[in-house]
């Protein structure tokens, strides 16, 4: 549509109907999404890979079955978080292909593999075995977005020794999440050990005076080793796109 | 005195002066201060240990300066607590033999030794150099107290290898005081490396988000190292208080 | 399996066919699992005794029966903290010898009894009624652990005369556990009549201002009652841990 | 002024000048505070006898003085809350008869005794040394607005020897103000040793996790005293405004 | 019983069979509660008047039954504070005449009136309807106790008019409580208009930031009105309570 | 009422019954709601248009209903917000032509349609699909209350362009509301666009460290947009009245 | 410049050199400033009429001197917000003209009245004389930016006579701004009076649990007046901001 | 000396002086440190490249002096984070070639260039002015550790042309720390602009309810922008570390 409009003034201009400072005036007053933001939103998606996640929280059912249906159509693949066991199987139920995984609470359809991003690993460490639903919810989406991953589990700071085994695989990782909640120690420590990016994630596992996951956060915020950086309490979507991110360089 | 007034009414009783109802009310309106309490006044004292520790902040320097000469010429012993430069001055200027210790900010009076109360050892483990401070009054506190103490300072969770390398003097301890700022792991990997007793102190060591010690003190409080126990930010001297009550047991 | 690497190592050296500087370099390599962590864990189970103890939180009811039943056969003894109702019934279904107690929210299994910690008493003091669901969880853990406890219930600070009469009691234990939501004021006074460790545990029970505990945890933490430590809001089981730790002392 | 105008209209109505209908419309529309809420306020003043108590801070020396001597002029008494030392050298310097109290940081120029509100007595009751700046000014407040007020200083709940010894007092007492920081615990004891009325202060005494009196405040709200009531943190004048408040009805 | 072993003591010392020095012994050793505390006990329930309520939170139902049938047996009159309805069903199925306040979550069984502890009155103010559970619970537990009870209910600070067209009501109360969530403004501006002690009460009330009433707890704390007391979010009871202390004063 | 007073008054002065100084006297002590605030209340009602608004939240369905019945009768119109499902089916139920908005959680039964308030618009901004049910409770309350409304849902500021290809929208709005969860980042950049009211509504959408709201609060109160101002947390009520008290001026 | 790009082309355009599609090309790939946002730019400050205020915290001394200069040169006008007396005194010095305002920490220098924005009225009113610094900040801002302001100061809530006794006053403003410290209540009790938009300012005045005006901020916005909208904590500019947006309304 | 130790026991095998089986204790029982942490330690380092940044902090002059010459002596290099103008006059003062930044409080001295670690721009974005200092901490320090840094200041998001301007410069970066106070909104903007990792800053620039940067922190961790990381408020180190170890792993 814009462009019919650009067309038609520069036409005009060629035609000598309309001066240049005519011309000017009106380019001047244009809406501007009709020039840049329709091509930036393009971009945006392009780039970002992450038009095909959809948040599930705070949507009706019937909102995320026509939003996972018009996505599913048109790539084929979509991936949809915070859903709970009743959505999941209204969701799946509607639409075809599309599995649940609890744990994680993602609902993912996908009719093709993803387009690896990076040659390199991402390694997805967890501290106790209630910090693994987090941990999924990072795993499978970085996944789906086409990264490499591993996966650590149950390796928290009052056992050192499980971690300490395991320095080589924390070595050779590109770009490690590291999910914790309680005390929130384990991304100091693994920070510690290794050169790469470290994302850590606070979860709301605890009790008492975790407040929901806030002790793990400011621990996390305060860590003593260097470069480490913070997302949202329970987000392993968030921790897996900047992952994403950082793997996304590569290329 | 309480034991003259009772003395006398027992004699009342002996002699047939007073009937024994008489008696018996007498008994029950005397100020019960008069009979269990004032021993049990004795009792702290005798067994707490704590009678020649003075609280420091929140007391003019004239009220420190006459507690402090009433509890040293009393006992020859008198340490005060939270002592900032000025106070100290004015302090260790009108009591002899008392000097500063400004890191600690502790004032310490003894002309002799204390009476030790255990052959085994208090270790007071420090996270960073800037928790040295709390550390060290902590470790004096103790001194003081009759503690066999010794310390282990700069080992903070973003470098295991230094805690690991004096694995041995851990698990040596009778138990340990743990100080840590920022994120507060240290009493988690220390908790899951000792079987001993490990009391954690948070410190205000940290910025921004540490919020004056609130994100140490509830990352000690959520630890994953089963039985760690904690006492308020900054508190040495409390932690030190502590480790006395638990290693009194021993004797 | 490191042993069989490690013997390999040495008898080539012994028999010559491996440099020193050959041997000492695959030792430098050799992952440290292999030599000292192993050990390391082997001797944390030993001595923090808290390898039958199994966090129920968290875990889904098809986890814990397979974690408990691997427990049950291995030692004959399990300890599960934090089952609500219905996972309880599951578990005491498919683990024979299990029981459960409701208002500790534990599930025990024992074939044989603990082998005692130590020969004097851990005290368990509540303030009120509503405190006994983590009080029992914190004595029955203890005594899971091998302590041998005695229970002080509804002395809460507004009557003092219900503690006062109890005072013999407070001053024979060894070590004291002290239960108190609301204002969390009990601590503070225990701690001033005895010597031995007391081990502050706050409540979530309250209201309003509380905080889920909040209230009774800051209060608990600026005891003016020298060397009152404190574990995390509800969380019985760490106090008798810790209790175990300092009981443990004594053999 | 509106005594002239009411006169006025009501002249009119008495010689006929003006209808009912028309008065009526005046009074309707007339100002409210030319009828009711001069008489109200005056009742306030009156009655809660607080007219004369100015809150210092946030006031400029100059505001200070200028306010001050109006108020000594027009009734001889004032009272001037939170004065820091060098705004109470100006005032004392400026109004001739006025008085510096620093602990309480209270200056007050009185030229009669205050007129008293009560045969029977206020406790003020606090925990340490520390909080005694608190105390004071609520003890010297009420006096100042004509309390009868005994003090009992020293009392904290790690030594409930002190304050039971003085359990008398604590019985005798018509209404009772207990000033506490830390945990804030001795409201609860005395609530539940005496039955009279029992106003809480927390003070700002402590450090670490007090968070400014935070704990005190807390603790005291959530008291398992019934009926014990609170103020602001290191409100000792509201204390005393409320004490004189319970005092006043048995006039 | 302590009498009797007291009578034997003395009995034995008029007899000549006990030395003064050991009667002196035994004294002091004797537990004290049976000297002084079992009489402070003793009157704590007499003064206080409380002993017939119960505090139902944190209780099981068959807890509740048990004391409330107790209760009801020795004195005729219990009141339960914070039953939910299925708990009320049950306890008032179980004590005959017993009856359930739903609204206030109380159940009253009283046989008999309660003895009036004042002859003037106590004002119950709240400022929306939905804060009348709390004023409701503070007013019923006032007259169960006691106290002559008037209610004054939907007179928040956007209407003014509405609370000050009750101002002579408001005057003529020897005591107030007023209930308020949301801004909790209102006992500011009642304790303005009035010389007699004002209670307030915060209530849960609200939504947003109001976090659960502290919005209104902290706006009370603050209040501007010198001598307005303040307890917990929804503490009806313990207004109700603090205003009995007030009231018990005039007899 | 008081007109009788008033009038029995003013015809004795009138009659020369009464004299100026004993009328005088009978006008001062008139209860003031006999005089101004009856008007005033009728002023508040007839300029804020909100008298037909019922809070609905905390009030029991059998009130809702009364109340709504009553208003339906009186004006025709009434609007309830904070109604739950099953409220609102026995609202509807019992009020005819009672309509239900549930995403909104509104009631709404309008016999006839509102009296316009101004010519220019209202735009309500919603950044995300999770955020339009807070921003349909501005929307339609607005509505109810006479403004003109404008919808620009789905704007989120990590999309931009959707936003500002809006741009002329926004500038031709007469005031905004702008509803966001989150980090509640669109009013400040909504602010900066336009020169017309900006009225920001944080919603408690999003999870971990948004604690219900309070991040996308903080976020608004701290806009480096001059100018913007904020309600509570999902009050959409409270903005729509802000907006309407805004359009007002314009007639 | 880019209007040099731009007509470039265009004359490239109308010369036959350029075809359509390529200007085409090149204009949506112009940097969209080039375009828009310049004049964006433009029409912002103009709508606005922000751009002559300076925020004066966290700038050095230099760069305000050097900001004030130029905006002094360029429009004669300038206003720099929380400005402390050294750098008050600095600017002063090195801007001719310029005069510090010291209670509400502004530095003006106007060589010409502001253009009026509205013929009506806005209305500042503040709660107690602490709260006039920020009530100035905002009164002075506004008459800055061209708004008629009037001043309304010490009509706290709990003498509420004064606040009434300016009844017509309020109601005759178009706007109002309600500065308040403590409780932070008046707005509430003046949204109640008055129909117009009500701004309300918590401020940091208060002490205690007013914790710098957390108290007033959560009040404000809880508050039971419909459509009374806040802004940050002392923040009299964006107040006085936020009315200008509303009188500008009616130009 | 570790070294000496394996080699001695090495010998001691290959003469048959020690059986395989004594030298596999020998070796189980070694302390770790002398195997793996030793050389843990120098990977460590050798990769992290933080070994030459001391945290100025919470260390004494005397202490910062000491290290400095120590790390200037060792390597020509060193970076000192957290200095104020006190201790930077002594250090610059002791050290030979060390400059002061004060802006950015970082003590610099370098004798030689830092390693390029990438090809690519780390771009630092900050909002306003007054987050410079933070912005120039985290540019300045990136730099010392050898990224190529470029700088895009004052592009807040109430002036989102400025921001929108740089479009392309934003697009270009590798990765991006973007610093901003207040309501903390840049992070979110700018992570929907571009698809390279973003490190989020929050600044303690702001007043009231900024909270000392909780504001911008809050919002950041609660960013809509999939991926955007936080570090903790006003931690411009720590995000030049995390970006530092992003960029690493191009080479």
């Amino acid at each position: 549509m814009d462009r019919v409009r650009l067309v038609a003034l520069l036409e005009a201009v060629a035609r000598g109907e309309t001066t240049i400072e005519a011309a000017l005036d009106r380019l001047r007053t244009l809406p501007f999404e009709d020039l840049e933001f329709a091509r930036l939103d393009h971009h945006r998606e392009l780039r970002n890979g992450f038009g095909e996640v959809v948040f599930g929280a705070g949507k009706s059912t019937e909102e995320l079955i026509a939003i996972v249906r018009r996505l599913a159509d048109a790539s084929g693949r979509v991936l949809v978080t915070r859903v709970d066991a009743d959505a999941a199987a209204a969701l799946t139920g509607a639409v075809p292909g599309a599995t649940y995984h609890p744990r994680a609470r993602l609902v993912i359809r996908s009719d093709h593999a993803a387009t690896p991003i990076a040659d390199d690993t991402l390694l997805v460490v967890a501290a106790g075995t209630a910090d693994v639903g987090v941990a999924e919810e990072a795993a499978l989406t970085a996944e789906f977005l086409g990264a490499r991953v591993e996966r650590l589990f149950d390796v928290g700071v009052s056992g050192l020794h499980r971690l300490l085994a395991e320095h080589e695989r924390l070595r050779r990782a590109a770009v490690l999440i590291v999910v914790a909640g309680m005390e929130g120690a384990l991304p100091s420590v693994v920070g510690g050990l290794v050169a790469a990016p470290v994302i850590a994630v606070p979860t709301s596992i605890g009790y008492g005076a975790s407040f929901g996951g806030l002790a793990a956060l400011l621990a996390m915020l305060n860590t003593c080793a260097a470069g480490v950086v913070v997302v949202n309490i329970d987000n392993g979507f968030g921790a897996a796109a900047a992952a994403v991110r950082v793997l996304q360089r590569r290329r």
